[in-house]
């Protein structure tokens, strides 16, 4: 593998040509990669096992083992989506906020590519391809760091797509990959400021701490979500257990499902052992703070309930696990959500009109969600498309980012030749 | 002064109180600020009377001084800026990209303040309004951080701010400086990721560079402008002489001055001489490259030309010096800008449409310009009303920055017992 300075410098050079391709160009590309990973399926799939047999070996759980695997039809479904992000709009090249000044200059701002990405991610050999697939067509070039785990699938991937780039005439090192599991290059990645442009972590909170403190380069954090549901007095009872249910057990590995549930004091009694018949129906363990304690205990789901530790409500659980705390009423629900929230995604079921406005006025998750699972805070729900990360930073982008999320602007301006007066 | 780890609790606690003001309590807020500093005009000239004495025997240059000093007009004119900002319309609570999706959420995103934001400045009292100003009418809580000149001056403004913003029942830590001198305390700052969402060096390459590489929270980079001109082979040259002298002269000590002019090959021998004429004016000094040096030496103006040392083309020269070089043509002059460039203010002089859109096409500064002076970047050029900094960062915002990129936005979702298939 060249030095980390080498793929700087070759990804900045690579970002200039694909900067200035047009839509059809990097469309042709994108379907040229597809055509070039179906071809080359088998050899891909061989490395992908490699990995997970290491991976085995190394004693991984199931479930990382699950998200490492590779197979014909998960390859085949992630080649599908490449030719899928191939009908989606370009943001590249967009002008916007045209006007023309009052001195007749005339002013715009046009959508260009960052630039240089790089993205560090787990072991997940998917993300290769997709984020190889959303930098290629806003024409950015990428430098992809992934798990050690993933270490031959990745090779493997990144080797037939930079085939498929040259085919295309275009720049191998518009996809590079660090394949050298060692960790002292993640840091020195972080300081590559010189070359790369915006920095994406996917992983765990530590891996975004770790960005956050060290990085040169902008970094965009996000993708981890302390999310909170607060049943509301008035709240529709039977689409609010629907609601609590999809949240939490829909999907529960990811950052948009429900950690915190805060119910009303005046629906505990009657709300919380529905809630828990509910969910007990899936194996949720819920962890009750006090009073909900008290009236969980005396039902017939008590098996599945525990006293909440002093850390619960500060967890992201990615897993069949709730916190669950009785409130007051708004107010304490409000701050028990501005103490404990990641700003992920938070929501209120209720029926009043004035609470449903408040929560939304001053809650500020990156989705606030109004009698609505927590689980549509994502791209695809959203119909951007596709999804780059979700952000919970202020900078940039907030929520899940698309296309247009891995785009800046440059201002245009058209005079004949004005002077500043 | 509290510590920082209290100044960042109190400025987070107010941010939750400015985020939920109406425009009219903040335009009151303003208007409450403006009146008050009137009524203490003559303590905030005592303290700045104060900074200059010291400034004085410290030795600071003139220019510096020139800065540092309010006097009674220079403080009018302040004060009818922060007035100005009322009229300005606020981007709070905009609603934008509203739809309903297919599943008949309604889904948008709206305009909320970011929150805390640090400011770090030079000796320019100014700026302590001006930002306070501005933080305000967004509804951010603001950190400042002047230099240490200032210091007595930024007591009294501060100190006159939060006297204003009390009478309004809005919280005084809604505006806090860090008044201790103490330089320890601004890297402490940059570590503030806990309660500070934003971070504004203005001031020197080095002060970005300390925020780019120690920063925990997401800075915005700019204000650092190496800026070009090319002369093409068609451009009309008398056209051509007013915008590279306004370019170079109006103000040489700010970021969007010209500091580099690359001439066509085809015109050197003409254009070059006319140029230093011009520029001989206002005693402007030409550090030239080898083909212009040759030109220039014969001149009647020669004996302001020096040659150009090896750095001279990437000074940002915040003085009344100019590179100049000759150039093959637009190819060496895009390849002499991409190596050189800060992506600030970039300018072709042509009347070659294919010239004209390939540089546009292919220069990614902040602002790019055809036929007109550099010295445009600005946000009240640009029609902003305001400018907090101009960033040639890619993320968040690039060019000049208004009011509305001091707010960052949040999803909002609103449903009926929607949950995801």
């Amino acid at each position: 593998m060249p030095s980390l300075q080498i793929m700087g410098q070759a990804a900045k050079v690579a970002a200039r040509q694909l900067a200035n391709l047009s839509t059809r160009q990097k469309n042709r590309a994108l379907l040229a990669m597809a055509a070039e990973l179906e071809r080359n399926a088998a050899a891909i799939l061989i490395a992908n096992q490699e990995d997970v047999e290491r991976g085995r070996t190394d004693g991984l759980s199931e479930a990382l083992l699950d998200r490492l695997t590779l197979n014909e039809s998960r390859l085949a479904a992630l080649i599908a989506d490449t030719r899928r992000v191939v009908d989606l709009p370009d943001p590249v090249g967009e002008e916007f906020a045209a006007r023309q000044l009052p001195n007749g200059l005339r002013l715009s701002k046009r959508r260009i590519p960052i630039g240089v990405l790089a993205v560090i991610y787990e072991a997940r050999p998917n993300v290769t391809i997709d984020i190889a697939t959303l930098s290629l067509k806003t024409g950015n070039a990428v430098i992809l760091r992934g798990g050690s785990e993933t270490r031959h699938s990745n090779i493997a991937l990144v080797a037939v797509i930079q085939q498929a780039l040259e085919k295309q005439g275009l720049p191998a090192a518009a996809v590079q990959a660090i394949t050298d599991p060692d960790r002292a290059l993640v840091r020195e990645l972080l300081r590559l400021d010189e070359y790369v442009d915006m920095l994406i972590p996917r992983g765990g909170a530590e891996l975004h701490r770790l960005c956050r403190q060290e990085s040169s380069i902008p970094v965009i954090t996000g993708g981890i979500g302390i999310c909170h549901i607060f049943v509301d007095e008035t709240a529709d009872q039977a689409k609010a257990l629907a609601i609590i249910e999809n949240s939490k057990v829909q999907r529960p590995s990811v950052c948009n499902a429900l950690d915190t549930l805060l119910v009303h004091e005046k629906i505990a009694a009657e709300f919380l052992p529905a809630a828990a018949a509910r969910l007990a129906q899936h194996q949720v363990e819920l962890r009750a703070a006090a009073a909900a304690l008290e009236i969980l205990q005396k039902g017939e789901y008590h098996e599945w309930v525990r006293p909440a530790g002093p850390d619960d409500f500060d967890q992201e659980w990615l897993a069949l696990i709730l916190g669950v705390k009785v409130v007051a009423g708004l107010d304490e629900a409000i701050e028990h959500i501005h103490r404990h929230s990641t700003e992920h995604s938070d929501a209120i079921l209720t029926n009043d009109w004035t609470n449903a406005t408040r929560f939304v006025n001053e809650i500020n998750a990156s989705a606030v969600f109004v009698n609505a699972s927590t689980r549509f805070n994502d791209g695809g729900q959203f119909g951007l498309g596709a999804e780059v990360a979700v952000s919970t930073q202020k900078l940039h982008a907030r929520g899940p980012m698309g296309l247009t999320e891995l785009t800046t602007y440059k201002w245009v301006c058209l005079g004949d030749g004005h002077v500043r007066p």
